[in-house]
């Protein structure tokens, strides 16, 4: 690829989790300078961090506006803006920059509402921009070798798919007053749903990136183990695939003892896989009649969708931050090839998780009836 | 204890699977000897493979009738009958030597219906005689560790239980007219229920006896994903437990590359556990805010429910075989103290097992709705 | 096979844990009836702990050599006498008995002199009787399988075989006065070797085992970890086949947090093996250029040496104690079948293992020089 | 820290392995700003690629000479160089660079003779800056947390490492021709060792690393499996550390099957300590009498040496290029604070392992003859 590309940043202040991860993203392998941000809610602070990163003084920004007024009045505007702020304002920003005529990497979730999905969806088809969002556990290597070995027919027509995103970081009830468990589990600051849309997002963006099939209907139970809570702190949703596929997946924060928690099957006609998030570099592999075989990154002969995103020989691990990274060698790709093409997961993608979430919502209250997971734009 | 007991068996001829397990189980610790036996469903066969076997020519008997007349009419009659026939026959023969007065260990399913499994109850309770049924993973050391950590608390009051028996030996599409494969979805011969009444019924009864709890309700999706089949090769059952504990059961046939398939996972408001069939010697448990450790079966102050059914030293392993002689050694031990104390399992154990597939078909019938899980006579 | 035969048993008495292990080993499969025993060195505690465990009173003997001269005296008498006496007295007895022609299972270590072991193993060669070692690693299915594969030339020429016997049960420097652990190092009592004789001695056979080759050079490394111990606590030890191979094995007492700890790893020109005891039940197996695939007890097409000692399916484990059962199951096939054919240890393969022992302490006495490993009637 | 500081390098050019590596190391986290290079043995495709990554023209330079005269007139020059070229060049280049001024970060083995390694020791000293050495495993978080735990001394007095390094990539006897890797087995190119120059000298590393003590003396068994190899494919090396600690150290390129295969167990009176490269972010413990735990990179309570070096939340795993990383993080550390503290690893580091090979190579060749493993300056 020639040249470093731009990229800025709103949101992913001093002490926030996700503005790290992303500055390495962008940073890690050269196809981004980080060049303008509006880090913070605080202008001040966000002006001084950016500029202790290195960012230069007229492009630390107090607020996104402001930026992307500045941006839009350069000539060396940035080509990528990374909105990381939180989850209500995400619908807002992303707009914006795209109505502007800027590529975006929205967080996840896009949106708080499906409406607000389609408008992102509608938006970004006609600015002719790029708008992806951070599934970043679809661009692992091996991930991306699972979904190339769906998509070669490896294991014949899927049958089943079994996904869990469950750890026990929010199973202690004294945290009630903890206020980076509390809002999560509070309708006016989390939305609709709190594991599911949390975390259960990723499986079930996961499970349809694999397979190369969405969601058409589920059935879902949530509960709310921990005493107080007004939203889901487990949850289990049974699916059913477009393509007749059908899908088990549970998502969980009190499950003591499960650290990260991400792991996903899947079951053909011909054969399985079985991948954990924890040990991201092996993939375990069985064909009907044979032997459990355990697939490597790095190995000779993986797929080129996988091959591309590895930097290191087999048997030397490579983990989370870097698949973070690999989104933004996905937009590099697309950024430079002047189009939209690539694996990196879409507008049109957030919008459907985004939905799918609120479906299991609705069959959750309603005694785990089955229903249309889809976005209505998309029935 | 003292002396070595009678024991007998109906079933369990040349080439089954399950005889020798009974056989192995009965014997391998001498609190029984095999005098008796109606091996096979050929008076012939039957009477020529018990007398290999060692069992003497008079004991040596043609069916279950016979067998019944012949040890009722003797002084050193059977203490214990195990009763390995094909499941439509468990009801009539466990009746029999019941009322006839002599101890049962039935396999499972111990009936076809619920009624039939009230019956048993009733019979086994008037009787005054043991009704065991051969839930036999619920004996591996371990298993009862992880009960007695329930039971005095160590994980605090009980949210979740998360179990599955899933494998993948009945996934290839070409068994359509496999006799070992065919039958057990057919509803002519297996009844109401596939891989929920073969498989899944042992985690339930896993998750009850763990727990020292029982499925007052649940709701399920039941799939058959291999064309053809009227019966569940795969099924997902959200349950209610009666103290409040959330369960998550999936059991399937279809999950190519998973060999046994069952484990289980428990958590509670101060610590979580995890256990899998196939390495059973190892419990992983986590408390809150504390980090996860390996509890290894024979380790030094293990409980000492687990320390009697443990024969090696820590590190050696003990497997399926002697989880089944386990069994074996909790009714020698009934017998012998001339009560039906123990933790074995019992004939309720196999009548609310039973009763609770029977809803889980019916809530899949009924688009997942939530239904009663209890038989009648103890709702 | 035809007919129990009459087992007997010299040791094992009340409170031992070899003892029980034996028992179960010859009567799980039904193939031996537990008929004779001098099981104390108290003639008194003898006679009544064998008369619990149902031995007629005539046949619970006060000492060996009363039940030499009463089962030699029997038309009925003892097909096969196990020894699992101190091991200062095995080479006494099993000489007495082979003499008197009986055949014989030796606990290991078979002699505590090389000499000894010659003596044997001419013994045994005259009297034409069975003599094993229960070396009873070797009789796992997978053992057998890898061995299997190595004949046939699965691997290629084998280069190499790492294997160790390295747990952390002896690690307390407290244990200075414990009996239990005492002894071993004390050479009044244990002999030239302390762990190499104890654990390691197991890893040696199963290394020859496997590759079907013998140990014809060595070069150790002893070290007394923990302060006061006149024999070594850990050891390594450098090898070379008669067939060219390389070996590497590690053995310890002081490795906490190694719990049984005998594993093996087995490489040649074209693939490679790996198994560890704690999980017998799997063997990874790649080939050159392959991957790692988990080969299963039980799997379709697993060798017949296998396929033989393996009482369950797939995924259903077996574990320590029915290895020892199957050293039974082999010696029933050996006396049915009038011969000593069959692949478990004989008293050359205690010889063998012996001697190596025997250089490896004077190797290690030598500052690692290199010395023939073999006894001398064997050069 | 404040401010990006200037970073060169020399070596690692188009199609290398290790130039993207050290390219993403010192960029992942914004320490330093990538400005001058000469990566190519071929001057023109040096400058090309150096500016196609985004160094400006006047600082890609054609070969080292030039890049060391550039860089010395500039008054940005740069803060760190790393040498990244084939292993017989080190000394010369290092020295030069450390001569005129610059901190260097030099890739292993340091040198190709001990004596070689004694002068870069005093040239450092003497010039005051930097000499780093990528021992890179080193840096991994757990790493740096095991060595906090035996320097506050959790395990007691330190007993026993067991170090491996063994992997079965150059196990093809075909690849006698393959130039990537003959040259490893040619004494004319690599030197007086193969295979334990090359990943165990990693594996000695990070044995002293942990333990905080040296190697003094050690003995050597060399094999060459694959014929035709005049260095060795297989070692095994003994060890005694000046603390009195005892070694074992395993190294391999023929062990089919393992990938990168680093791995290490270290014993003390009180506990043990097991990690793998493979799954970097896990560490299993075990105290005296205790349970085996799992510590998590990330977790609470985690030793501030891990914590900084750790990016991303528990559960969420961190690779080998970000131990690379770490290595940079470091460097950035120690250059903005003047000194040349830190937990890096230095030139003395560089020097003593490759001293210990050489020595291992004159023991493996007189018998495995015990001799000094120390540089003869630091006896």
């Amino acid at each position: 690829m020639a040249g470093k590309l731009n990229w800025g940043i709103v949101g992913g202040g001093e002490g926030s989790q996700i503005g790290p991860a992303h500055r390495l993203g962008a940073q890690a392998d050269g196809h981004f300078a980080f060049v303008a941000g509006a880090l913070d809610a605080d202008p001040e602070k966000g002006r001084a961090y950016a500029q202790s990163l290195g960012v230069a003084e007229d492009r630390a920004y107090g607020d996104w506006r402001e930026m992307l007024a500045g941006e839009q009045a350069r000539e060396d505007r940035i080509d990528l803006v990374t909105v990381a702020t939180p989850n209500a304002t995400h619908f807002e920003i992303t707009k914006a920059f795209l109505e502007a005529g800027f590529h975006v990497l929205c967080e996840k979730p896009m949106t708080m509402t499906v409406e607000e999905g389609e408008e992102i969806v509608r938006v970004a088809e006609k600015s002719g921009r790029i708008c992806a969002v951070n599934y970043c556990y679809s661009a692992y290597p091996m991930v991306r070798h699972m979904r190339a070995m769906v998509a070669r027919g490896d294991l014949g027509k899927i049958r089943l798919v079994v996904a869990s995103f469950s750890h026990g970081h929010h199973a202690d009830a004294r945290d009630q007053d903890n206020p980076r468990v509390r809002w999560r589990y509070d309708p006016a600051q989390a939305g609709v749903s709190g594991q599911m849309a949390d975390c259960g997002i990723h499986a079930l963006h996961l499970a349809s990136f694999i397979l190369g099939d969405e969601v058409a209907r589920l059935s879902a139970d949530f509960a709310s183990c921990v005493p107080g809570r007004e939203l889901e702190d487990d949850a289990m949703v049974n699916l059913r695939f477009e393509g007749g596929a059908v899908g088990r997946l549970w998502t969980s924060t009190i499950a003591i003892g499960r650290q990260h928690g991400l792991d996903i099957q899947i079951y053909g006609e011909e054969g399985g896989l079985r991948w954990a998030q924890e040990q991201p570099n092996q993939v375990y592999h069985q064909t009907l009649g044979g032997r459990t075989e355990i697939i490597e990154k790095g190995e000779a002969g993986i797929s080129e969708d996988a091959a591309r995103l590895s930097r290191v020989v087999i048997g030397s691990p490579e983990g989370f931050p870097l698949a973070v990274a690999n989104i933004y060698v996905d937009l590099a790709q697309a950024i430079h090839g002047g189009g939209a093409d690539g694996l990196y997961p879409k507008a049109v993608d957030g919008l459907r998780s985004m939905a799918a979430v609120h479906a299991a919502v609705g069959s959750a209250k309603d005694g785990g009836a089955w229903v249309d997971a889809r976005p209505p734009m998309l029935r």
